[in-house]
């Protein structure tokens, strides 16, 4: 529930921090919104509320309840004049030409980026329109320019993130997300079950998952893995030991996948070279 | 042909439209352009206005003669001061640097982005960059972070774009284009053939394709179809029934396109389970 | 060595560039920095420098000492405001939406964008949030809107760069880098060894690379080949004359890689039909 509190009802802290903020525009509306039980989401503020807690880490990716939120969030243009309705935004347009002055619609949509409300501590984001508010990124992540981040999803330690977290997806530390790697979310085209990778794997450029992988795994580039895909297991002296559907290597560790390029089966064996992230690349401060 | 007319011959409705945009800057000078024969482009008023036609959702992709686009357009500096001749950039960045002004040069480009000149109703942009003007792009419609929308492309209904729609392309109504999948253009390294999706499409991320689909269509995650791919047509019973050019396929509805993961083979089947596109997700309102 | 020079000792075309900008802002302060050797970079002025010089195409990707470039080059929120040290970032960020004013946060990141500082002339960004400041940039070049490229990276000819350029990584002239495609960099998860593209090669959309090719090679759409990659070398015949690792085949000409798509297996050819870049589409005046 969102309670529209009065100035007056603020506790100390809350004034405090209201005033360090200056002095306020004339015209400015304060709301505030405590959210005392984790249900549905029933308005626009408990919606951007819970994505700030997601953003500021006080909740991890999957643990609030966010159901309602496509359907209470309006769709909004996010311009360099501040969030713009969309009834309006033709006029402001035409003015903007008419009077030479500039009017940049970022993004048409109903989530904001991420720095235009939280910079996280720690973190690298080359291109800021790629993260979007209600992302949770962890001290010493880097969001490459091919990266992306969507609200509830994001990285649990340090981590390259070169590739797309989809809604609902995190990855663990020292993992490498590679270039234009893609894991499937649940939310379009996916299946029910939430993907995640653990610590120190790294899925190569351009490949994707659609199975939740454990520690010290590797996709080769280039390779997608579904929860449907049918996999070669393959033993220590090379031999073919039996067959598995990807879905039931869920949450292993230690595995590597790649596609034979002589016989052109997906291949699971024992990982034995861990990525070592590049220590001077990751370097933050 | 490109009228420049003078402001005696506007018609009533023109002055009112201009007169909406309140009183112009003194030094804006205002070219009027119609086009009564639509033949290859022969100045850049006639370009600009056939993109802003196709963006309009006057006329749909490919029914435009396009000839001499490339040509006729100049290589603009897109900023937030608005568009600056390439001739005279260099000293503005040097000017803005001195005075420790911002100017930020969006893109430098033929073509501006479409929301600094028409924002179409009912739909969602999440990175405004991503969208050329020439764009159509139909209610309900979203364009993913990852998406793109190059002029002369779009979407003939509601369709979720996290891909690349080329030149040319167009994705019809309740379609999926996966994230980072890849549809091939007619203007470099593509064929001739200009490459379209029907309704009820799934293109899986980080697959492509090379060929027409009809509706009903899915390509599975990761896999590019190019016209010239030979397939393996599997029947009801999972046998091979026979082999075919992808192109041969082209406009084909209720096709499942697919690598066997463990024989390497690609394989067209008939398309049983058919996407249905989230509907809170796209939910615009 | 950066030597941080008095206006004194300026040389007089330096001061006139300097007089060329203008008044500078009263608080503002000139910093020269002149590098005699080619060492492992040793501060700010010096990073930024090399950086400079390499846009400039004073030299070429690989020909400067970079080292220490990660470990000296402050993580900086670059912003419409000019860039920001991130320890005031927070307070800025309230103080902005206090007042109601516009603070931008473009990317937050040790490397500028490459035109807030130069535009190298002849070339067009579709996206500028795309190019690092480092980026060696050929007349004649396109970057498409998915297209990238890394500090230390680049085309050395007329380019259409629709793929991700590493660092270290350099394209050559006519070359087709298609969208969504990869080269492998030896920052992260990459090898050692240094990708390089020749002339007319077209590495296909969604594609990979992690060998060096010589001149008119074409790697298929959607094929990732990485440098341990087993391929069957393919005669005029058709037939498999012997197979190679595709590290063996680095620097070579006239190849083409592509995936059976019946046997799965990946094969080398020699490549017959060159690409040929469209003239039009790359016209750039």
């Amino acid at each position: 529930m969102c309670i529209r509190d009065s100035l007056s009802t603020l506790k100390l802290s809350e004034k405090s921090f209201l005033s360090s903020l200056g002095e306020l525009k004339e015209n400015s509306k304060l709301i505030l919104c405590r959210i005392t039980d984790d249900h549905a989401i029933q308005g626009v503020e408990e919606a951007y509320l819970k994505l700030h807690l997601l953003s500021y880490k006080f909740f991890q990716p999957n643990t609030l309840n966010l159901e309602n939120m496509f359907n209470i969030l309006p769709n909004v243009a996010w311009t360099n004049k501040g969030p713009i309705d969309l009834n309006e935004i033709d006029q402001k347009i035409l003015e903007s030409k008419a009077q030479n002055l500039s009017l940049e619609i970022k993004s048409i949509d109903k989530f904001p980026r991420l720095v235009d409300y939280i910079v996280p501590s720690g973190v690298r984001i080359a291109d800021t329109s790629r993260v979007r508010l209600g992302a949770y990124l962890s001290e010493g992540t880097t969001v490459m320019h091919e990266g992306f981040v969507n609200f509830n999803a994001g990285t649990l330690g340090a981590a390259m993130i070169e590739g797309r977290i989809s809604a609902g997806v995190v990855i663990g530390k020292n993992s490498d997300l590679g270039g234009g790697a893609s894991t499937m979310g649940t939310l379009s085209g996916g299946n029910s079950t939430v993907i995640s990778v653990g610590d120190e794997c790294l899925i190569g450029a351009n490949a994707g998952i659609g199975l939740p992988l454990g520690d010290r795994c590797t996709v080769e580039a280039g390779l997608y893995i579904t929860a449907g895909t049918k996999v070669n297991m393959v033993g220590e002296n090379g031999e073919i030991a039996g067959q598995a559907k990807a879905r039931d290597l869920a949450g292993q560790s230690d595995l590597l996948f790649r596609r034979n390029s002589l016989s052109g089966a997906i291949e699971c064996l024992t990982n034995k070279s861990v990525i070592e992230l590049n220590e001077s690349l990751h370097a933050h401060n």
